[in-house]
């Protein structure tokens, strides 16, 4: 029987799309739903990508919640292009797959968290994959929510590197940065799963080509999406050799906190002027102990890269 | 016997004249130089500050070097008025003490280490509070020395925490980012004790009290010179509640590293635009072993403030 019980919160997007079979390949954590986001793309688009990795992977008893379209200092969200050459206009590096059978259910993103906070307690998981515009409403909503759920992973951020909007600012954090520090100084027991970690763990075409001699209908699909991703990393990150395996890297974290070591650090998010959106310790609680708030700022690589092939492989082959 | 050779870089500066006090007090290194440096205040009077304070301690046997009087970017270095706030515009809150009997020496501060790197080798522990100006000049005319040497432990940056210059800038790497930069890639070894943890060791007017109480000449001196101090971080750091260890830190982790955690982590110093200064992980490198530079992220403070009272009281009670 599964330990946890997992919610991911996906603006689906290309690693989110391998967020989604990570979790779907753990067993120690159940898969209860996930709610959708902008920022790579639409929140629509987010949530029909995520129905239908589902139905290819198999798993359309995961129900899809529809979250927030925009932040919360915002009128309206619009994709980035740059967003676009990483992730596709579709947010699945262009590859058509099946639409799936089904809908989004009724009941908002946010509420989703708070029913499930109450329902699950300690047991709960959430990891946010995009911007955290989702879980701060629905902590504003039920601040009771902080002391409830076991933890939350999120993959964003950056506090030993640059960001990767610009010299301080990473990309899930730039779209709400108000929301990230709202959540930060929260009290929810957090990780942080930043660019420190995340662009240490690379897929290269080697293991693509891997998952396409499976031969099935979601190892053809997943090799295409992720050739279009490790191609875009070319171009926008040459120096890295490889696409970032961020989002399910978050996955990983969350349920084997150990493929990481933390830092404790009370932080913040900087929400104006030059520095907007950058994650960093807040000098004003430096010698308050810090209780709930962890960084991620090393990762054992290879653990994680073997246990993310194994997972997949095992996944795609029954798909 | 002691273990090491200690050189220090200073701009003295309120808590250089501590790290001379720390050094001095600490069994396990030879003090056998001290190298001038602008910053707090000019490198003249950072050389006279250094004398003076050596005879006021009765350390009369320690050299002091001249350093470079400004940056290699720029024509000549002026005080800033947030340095005259902290320090006093004699770099010794306006303490007045004896001028020594003595002066520096004719050699230059670069060239002095590099005459101790090739004497002393791995026994030769740099530790620079103030711009590396002077040791990346040394690094520049002799590169050797760079695998020569034991160990750089340097006071400056800030990687987990905003700066003290600005959010990203911290004020010892804001006066020559080139030259920290230049010397953060040189692959000499190197630990960083920055804001990170300097700002986790506070002084108190509970503990000048104490040095007062002893009524010796130094104790005196220093009761009222870091009292200045104090009063200062009053102003321009509130929240922290006490004046910043700094440099006596990096003094003492260069003898006792293990009082830090470290990441190992291979960095480099912005050095144009709003973020020039700021100390960071290079991207470049990130899935490069870090072998040779390691910041420090966390400090045992109980500890180390426990060590600092008795050595700087048993250096007082003599002088």
């Amino acid at each position: 029987m599964a330990k946890y019980k997992m919610i991911l919160d996906l603006d689906t997007g290309i690693d989110d799309a391998l967020a989604i079979a990570y979790a779907l390949a753990t067993p120690e954590s159940d898969l209860i739903g996930i709610v959708s986001s902008y920022g790579n793309i639409l929140v629509e688009q987010a949530a029909q990508n995520s129905l239908d990795l589902l139905e290819l992977l198999g798993h359309t008893e995961v129900p899809v919640f529809k979250g927030l379209s925009h932040s919360s200092t915002t009128e309206k969200f619009e994709v980035m292009k740059i967003s676009q050459r990483i992730h596709g206009v579709n947010g699945i590096g262009e590859v058509k797959i099946k639409k799936a059978d089904r809908k989004v259910e009724e009941m908002s993103g946010p509420d989703f968290f708070i029913e499930a906070a109450h329902k699950y307690g300690k047991d709960l998981l959430i990891v946010p994959t995009g911007p955290l515009t989702n879980l701060a409403a629905a902590i504003k909503k039920d601040p009771e929510i902080i002391n409830l759920i076991g933890r939350v992973t999120m993959m964003g951020g950056a506090l030993t590197v640059p960001g990767n909007v610009n010299a301080v600012t990473e990309a899930n954090i730039n779209q709400d940065p108000e929301a990230a520090d709202f959540v930060f100084r929260s009290g929810i027991p957090l990780t942080m799963v930043g660019l420190d970690v995340t662009t240490r763990t690379l897929l290269t075409v080697n293991e693509t080509k891997q998952w396409r001699k499976l031969n099935t209908a979601s190892s053809s699909a997943y090799a295409d999406i992720v050739d279009y991703y490790i191609d875009a990393y070319k171009e926008t990150s040459p120096h890295l050799g490889g696409c970032a395996l961020h989002d399910p890297l978050a996955v990983a974290v969350a349920v084997e906190p150990s493929l990481v070591s933390t830092l404790n650090l009370n932080m913040k998010v900087d929400t104006k002027g030059a520095y907007a959106g950058r994650t960093i310790g807040d000098e004003t609680r430096i010698n308050e102990p810090a209780l709930t708030t962890k960084a991620a700022v090393n990762v054992d690589t290879d653990r994680f890269l073997e246990e993310f092939m194994e997972k997949l492989i095992t996944l795609f082959q029954n798909n």
